[in-house]
């Protein structure tokens, strides 16, 4: 414990303290050409969506997938490890890149106060990245808010199309937590300012457009999307597109650089490709398609991050991505904290300094239940325990032991305190089990599978639940689905991150237990169903003391308060 | 007339068809170290502001002001020939720099379809400025929403400072025109969503946020006036500032690159910094103090542009922005067109192609009102006519006639057609009438005059109105701003652009008007009262045919149906 004495440096102190390269030399690194990337700022780029055309006979590289446990206020650092192992796989001489989403402006205004990593395990320049950084939110923040209005002045303008405003599908979005959006009445104060009308106020990293942006090969195929995009109903409950408003290309136009992944580095000068942000709580959770792929053909090694546990980023990237981007992973690391396990455990937050061997027991149910998730979709796998300085080294045992006993590979990293050199271990051990093990992956149910299928797949597979209880209106919508053919697209299910069920109290590995859903929306142009479960909000609140409260810059551009 | 039949580019090909400079040789023709700007692409940069420290003993160059005739459907090219001027003055070898607005996303999507000049006088790269350019407008949309989510928050969260959410003065904004959104109820659906209340949604060039961009010297000014913005009152009406949430740090770090000014080029490789855009009729309407300063560090003349007509922009550029900025104008430039005089002077769009000596004799008293107005500032000027290709001699020779029998110096200018060479005669002109003519520039009303005084003043003068008359509400809002304080600021008047009174039908030089003070705005951070008479929106709404019909992108990135 005398680690706790020591001065730690903030997250920002030790990103204010690298030396970055210039992106070009990064950009050069990979192979790129000039012409090839544009700069945003010294250490920030987009490179070409197009370049993949040229790359198309250049080898595939391996696609490793990082997840993990449930998550817990305790922290499980999924991002850390995924940048620290990108590192390490340097370090071993290994030619790796890393694909990460973005953070979204409303957690980290809100709780989270930054998403770039931590440690000696960030990607930089983490002020930017977990900004503004290349604008990607605000274009699609506006695109979405354009499509809206378009729709609302074409009902003012004479609805030609006979739109029911009662039965508008398309709501609004920001990129805050702004719980006073969630419902409200547009259109008020007479005739000049429109039809009033019931609305509300997603989070953008729940639209459908960050979906489509993270799904889409090229400009072509985004165009499309968004034209498919499912807005109203009419009068007569024909469904209404995109298309029948003729503003795809606008929409696509407000996209035209959004759609370029953006180009950054780690801390140890890795290139990493960080781009769209979908929440895997209430979207599909995965970084672009466009990235991960870029990412495979300019390295040897790509490693791409699916939000929250396995349940929920890992099964929609192995379900909804893989078969968007035609990619198969060839290893999924599970990151796990000794802390978070023992919060599955049974302990609170405020106990995690004390070891509790019981409590630990207890809590390896969960990962354990997301191993066997992985193995389900017939991917081999490491187990990865993201090592914290408070962990005790009966702990750190007790959990290898666990895993040798049960034959899943493991390996203690260390990126958080040390970098890559931190996690040599774990990359040797991906690399290993890439070599080694045998991968006979493939989605766990079939498009032609009928919705419930689908989503009682999942529930007993993934979440290890029992049941499947849908309410009148999920009812009702399923049926209409299945009349406008909708019904073989993939299931994005939304649901607490906390949980393997749809309680986010319930820690651990639950059992028989029903999952219940809510309402069902059809997302045409991203190509899948969310089937909202529980109470799972698309747009979240703030807390009582806002990460925002911390934030300042002072006269010469320092930054304090993100991390 | 035979060019109507030779083949006319768009102005979207002419600038596809340039040849830019990379930004960097922009930046190092005007002296720019590598360290005082940052890249955003190939062809835009933002210039750090702190470079204006170092600049301090640089001589002053001559701010021109460009403004022009109230504006008509026919179009006075106001940003043309403000880019062609530039142009022209390099050609006579002197060192100009433009200061131009960073357009609306809202106009562009509806009727505009862009604003960034036109012809052979444009800035470039026209695609990004007219999109998202270098994401200020986001930066600005996410800080105003931002606090409005913190207000909220504030009150369900306990609501400590006691605010009365029937007395929020501070609305939402989005950069789009959205008529359904002027008017909403907001926090439905229960406990959880917070408190219902009545808000609505402004466009974010009439956020007091971008004002203040526009009129901060450096990032601790930026601060100081968001700390002092008024968002509410409490039950007892104390009034409530930003600084009493303790937000101003997060809204100024959301600022942190919006407040350096964006460097990019003209068709012809003239300097132009394009930053921050407040709406004349609805703001005070200028490009950013920081703009226009640097633009004077760095060239021998900077051209700046204020919005609308006479009444308005420059108006506000005169009474309040010299003030903020401490500069004083050498000279303005009036921008007429031949065409827009004709309406004035009571023909309807479809007639203009017809030769009318006496519809253009009765349309030049709208000039005179302007230049009355430039001269009651104590301030020489200049008259540009912005020739069209349909313009005939006899119409030309009127108004050149015309003004030298009122002594007004004149210059036709052929910039849309000719760029900067077309522009020569007049970038002569300007030169010699800031050698030759006296300036005893001095704002309209002093500070210390009542608020009515200072409108009366305005009404007076500018507009050549007779009387004001003021709501019940109006009144009342005096009295409490008196109350409160601020009665020595500035008057930011917002009114239709399209007539020199409260009502958009009345064109040329009425007279004996009355304008009608709805309510007002006090921007404490911005230090302006805002004024608003007649019906002026502060939410514009789309036309039937918005411009988006007609963008579109291809597969290879080629972008149409801006300009």
């Amino acid at each position: 414990m005398s680690e706790t004495s020591k001065m730690v440096k903030s997250d920002i102190e030790i990103a204010q303290d690298a030396l970055l390269k210039p992106i070009g030399e990064i950009a050069a690194q990979l192979g790129l050409d000039e012409n090839d990337w544009e700069p945003y700022g010294r250490y920030k780029a987009k490179v070409s969506a197009n370049t993949l055309n040229k790359m198309s006979d250049y080898p595939e590289g391996k696609v490793i997938l990082v997840t993990s446990i449930n998550p817990t206020p305790a922290g499980e650092g999924k991002s850390t490890v995924t940048v620290g192992l990108g590192q390490a796989l340097n370090k071993i001489n290994r030619k790796a890149v890393i694909a990460l989403r973005e953070p979204s402006l409303g957690p980290t205004m809100g709780v989270k106060g930054g998403a770039a990593g931590g440690g000696y395990a960030q990607v930089v320049p983490m002020e930017d990245i977990n900004l503004h950084f290349t604008g990607d939110f605000h274009a699609i923040t506006t695109a979405h808010n354009a499509l809206a209005a378009f729709l609302d002045n074409h009902i003012h303008q004479g609805n030609a199309l006979n739109i029911d405003p009662r039965r508008i599908v398309w709501k609004r979005v920001l990129d805050l937590n702004d719980r006073a959006l969630r419902h409200v009445i547009v259109g008020l104060g007479g005739v000049a300012n429109g039809v009033p009308r019931e609305d509300g106020f997603d989070i953008t990293v729940a639209s459908e457009i960050m979906a489509i942006l993270c799904l889409s090969e090229n400009l072509d195929d985004l165009k499309t999307r968004l034209g498919s995009m499912l807005i109203a109903y009419t009068y007569e409950r024909k469904p209404v597109f995109v298309r029948d408003l003729n503003v795809e290309g606008a929409l696509t136009l407000l996209l035209k650089d959004a759609i370029h992944p953006n180009l950054v580095q780690t801390l140890e000068n890795t290139p990493a490709f960080v781009h769209g942000g979908p929440f895997a709580n209430i979207a599909h959770g995965c970084n672009s398609v466009l990235a991960t792929k870029m990412g495979a053909k300019l390295g040897d090694y790509v490693i791409t991050e699916a939000g929250f546990g396995a349940d929920l980023g890992a099964e929609k990237f192995l379900d909804i991505t893989t078969r968007a981007g035609h990619f198969k992973p060839s290893t999924v690391v599970i990151v796990a904290t000794i802390r978070a396990l023992k919060m599955h455990g049974g302990m609170t937050k405020d106990e995690l300094k004390h070891e509790d061997i019981d409590a630990l027991a207890h809590g390896m149910e969960n990962l354990a239940c997301h191993i066997d998730t992985i193995k389900s979709f017939g991917l081999p796998y490491v187990v990865a325990i993201n090592h914290f300085i408070f962990d005790t080294d009966r702990e750190v045992a007790y959990v290898e032991n666990w895993c040798r006993a049960h034959n899943h590979p493991v390996a203690l990293a260390n990126v958080w305190e040390h970098g890559g050199e931190g996690g040599k271990e774990l990359a040797q051990l991906v690399v290993d089990t890439i070599e080694n093990q045998e991968n006979h992956f493939k989605p766990l149910y079939k498009l032609t599978d009928s919705i419930e299928e689908k989503i009682q797949t999942v529930v007993t597979k993934v979440y290890g639940g029992k049941a499947v209880d849908y309410s009148s209106k999920a009812k009702k919508q399923i049926k209409a689905f299945i009349k406008n053919g909708w019904d073989q697209f993939p299931v994005c299910i939304a649901k607490t991150q906390y949980s393997l069920s749809d309680n986010p109290k319930l820690l651990g590995r639950p059992k028989d237990f029903t999952i219940h859903v809510r309402e069902l929306k059809v997302a045409v142009g991203a190509g899948f169903i969310v089937v909202m479960t529980g109470n799972v909000l698309t747009m979240p609140g703030l807390p009582k003391h806002p990460a925002a409260l911390n934030m300042d810059i002072d006269q010469n551009g320092k930054v304090i308060g993100l991390f």
